[in-house]
């Protein structure tokens, strides 16, 4: 492509996105594309010949567009957001123009350096105890399957690492401890690593859904007492469901005293912990073995960014090192190879974005933002909770909302069939987009407020949608 | 930031990113930064208070871009390439824009099934037969994790997945056969997956440094014979070192033969494959049961988008499936998750970068680059070959050519060391930017072509330049 027709085309796609970012709210926020609708409008077979970057735009604009679900659009309140922000999005530019690939220090030493230096950031933000070392991962799943192969190493003293499961020879299963609400990423991690599903030990969790730090420390007794080897406990600050917190103090004491590693998964609400006011929910952190949270969720950067912290970097380096000779380089015991702290070899030059962002907002408007957001969650949980047709299924100590519509007089199976009804005559309208839980056995809705462009007016139309919604099915 | 910002500093880094394209030639390719160089200009602390864009992009030109090595500059000849384009740069701009997160097909139909297209398309580039399905991953590492982890899977009948080592009870050590030539991510992927290091098997070489199909046999007899259990085979096409192509026509037997699992990883070599000409390095890749090739390698297509194709879907999916409420959508039992394709959750939308190259070059265009590319390896090769003060250590199949200074009358350790100040001098120099490996015991000089502008003239200079240096060494 020449310098010429690059020039064009990018100054069009950076209009259109400014337009776009300013004007989501105009479309479908759920895409209204049925299965398959996509694909068939596109070729079976690729161009033998090159087809000019205004057709491929006008297709993509008229194909690929309605098959957008509107991630930037202030009314998407489904999952957890993945919010995004114009530095973050230049940054993610001048990454792709660079491309670079961030393996080495060699292979862009600045790569690697303001990587250090924006996890140094990250960390003085969130109020870290000194000690921890930082590294960007792609998401909070790799991060935490990561934690999960250290933990493996540190117990059998790097033995599976070299010998498979003769490396536990004799020494009975290894366990993880994580509670019933933990996100699936922890069951996958367990799966990917070899320790197996069923040694993933599901703790209860107390009233607010988190993690009841007696029944962690019954299960991990019953465990040695059954000749099984308790491993690892990857505790939740903010859970996917309804972002409950588990209280890493207690948990840090019964890791420390069993000597399990301990991981947190903090994927959404780490963030909030750069607001004093809710720093916390990482009272006890300084136990923490490993820690992994997403700026790439409520932290402006767009996806994929997720800050991966460890304690003890050698463990970490140790378990994932690979040192062929086509990637020794002189400089190799005097810096950071990145390449031995992840599972990719190759990486991208990610800390790019997050340095954009975080000078060009300031901590004190990222605060503000976090702030904004969980005083718009209460307001919502407020009203749910005063309403007489809805109800509050947990509390809401962060941006997360689970509730129901209970206009009163129906049993449990009807309230589960009418709320879905209802969730999926909002999503239908286009307007917002929520998506659901189960808190134990109890369908519930939620509404998670994140998105860079929410404001007051968009938490209110979705209140009003959920009432109207509801009016109608009530007949 | 407000749009009209955007507007501004997206329109410049358009222009910087279109002049830098073309003018990368300006730069010393490798950077010459010391280590803590470019941290010890970075503040301690993040910024209080918000900074302007322009003082940001000040910033990174001149404390950031001295840290780069250049990965777009046509004299980069070191490890593989990562080659880039205009039409790569904007997809992943409007990617970063759109900001989807692509894990369900829900959160962004197109997504997923631009992805289903695009990968079709390629493997109709490169004559994969019928039954294979692709997906998009982030590395080849992570790819041949994947294979490697549903191998493991396939052989316990899914037991380890469930029971971890439990599931191996009785049933002795599972072992990887792949040559003594693979990549790295073998090795670090057995460690990651549980198999343990001293599980993968390193298969003799014959002269061309491919693996030696009768070695394996070998070796895999062997292994039976003594109670371990063979599980899988990673076969390479294109090693790092010197691009050898493993044969996979017998081995290929082999894998039916004893029921093993068959990856192929042609993580740089792939790309070649479309070019009728060099298909045949995928002759017998219908016996495999995955494929990872990297079009962030060899097909204009910016880092990171590796192509991985399995022929069970099924196999990969319920090694990497987690099904928890808060995912579960309406539509899951009609289209392709994609989440459970891999190990992360969240995805980024990365088909779209690879649809607009794919089209905007069009299939001939690309096989023009490709056949350039290797045509210029082979001048170089004979070039080596011709001369008398230099030595050819590999056949040149495809785009890397290895080989050594050897002026005659200097022993093995003499020729290593005399070598590697090579190599250091003419990259110190910053106008080429080579790297090294070795082949057997033998200290090899590498040079792997396969940039977007490089062009004759460019590989002429890096030949010179090679001449040049080792004159003056040679006094």
């Amino acid at each position: 492509m020449k310098a010429e027709e690059f020039r064009r085309h990018g100054h069009d796609l950076i209009d259109w996105i400014a337009d776009y970012l300013e004007n989501a709210e105009v479309y479908p926020v759920l895409s209204r594309s049925q299965p398959g609708e996509i694909r068939d409008q596109l070729p079976q077979h690729p161009p033998e010949d090159g087809e000019s970057m205004d057709l491929i735009l006008q297709d993509f604009r008229e194909k690929i567009l309605p098959g957008i679900t509107h991630w930037n659009h202030p009314r998407f309140f489904a999952y957890f957001p993945a919010n995004n922000s114009g530095p973050s999005i230049l940054g993610e530019l001048l990454s792709a123009g660079l491309g670079v690939n961030a393996m080495l220090w060699q292979t862009s030493p600045a790569a690697t350096e303001l990587e250090e230096t924006v996890m140094q950031w990250l960390g003085e933000l969130i109020d870290l105890p000194p000690g921890f070392h930082g590294v960007i991962q792609d998401t909070a799943s790799t991060a935490t399957l990561c934690a999960l192969i250290c933990a493996r190493e540190r117990v059998t003293s790097h033995s599976i690492n070299k010998w498979g499961a003769d490396g536990l020879a004799g020494t009975g299963s290894l366990r993880i401890y994580t509670s019933s609400e933990a996100h699936s990423s922890v069951l996958k991690g367990a799966k990917i690593a070899g320790f197996g599903s069923e040694n993933v030990v599901m703790v209860e969790t107390d009233k607010n859904l988190a993690m009841d730090p007696e029944c962690l420390d019954r299960r991990i007794e019953m465990d040695l007492a059954g000749g099984l080897v308790p491993c690892c406990i990857s505790a939740t600050v903010g859970t996917t469901s309804s972002t409950a917190v588990d209280p890493l103090v207690p948990i840090g004491e019964i890791a420390k005293r069993h000597g399990l590693w301990l991981h947190v998964d903090a994927a959404l609400a780490g963030s909030a912990a750069i607001v004093p006011e809710h720093r916390w929910i990482f009272d006890g952190i300084e136990a923490a073995d490993s820690l992994v949270f997403n700026p790439h969720k409520w932290l402006l950067t767009n996806f994929d960014c997720s800050a991966y912290f460890v304690r003890d970097p050698e463990h970490l380096q140790q378990t994932m090192a690979i040192n062929p000779e086509y990637l020794k380089t002189k400089q190799d015991n005097r810096v950071n190879n990145f390449r031995d702290w992840g599972i990719p070899l190759g990486r991208r030059f990610r800390a790019l974005k997050l340095w954009f962002v975080l000078r060009n907002y300031g901590a004190a408007r990222l605060r503000e933002m976090i702030t904004e957001h969980i005083g718009l969650a209460r307001d919502f949980g407020r009203w749910v909770d005063e309403s007489q047709s809805w109800e509050l299924l947990a509390p809401v100590p962060l941006n997360t909302v689970c509730f129901r519509w209970n206009p009163g007089g129906l049993d449990e199976d009807e309230l589960e069939s009418n709320n879905k009804v209802l969730l999926d005559r909002v999503n239908a309208d286009g307007t917002t987009y929520l998506t659901h839980t189960k808190l134990r056995e109890t369908y519930a809705v939620r509404v998670a407020i994140g998105q860079t462009n929410t404001r007051e007016k968009h938490v209110v139309q979705a209140w009003e949608k959920l009432n109207e919604v509801a009016a109608i099915i009530n007949g």
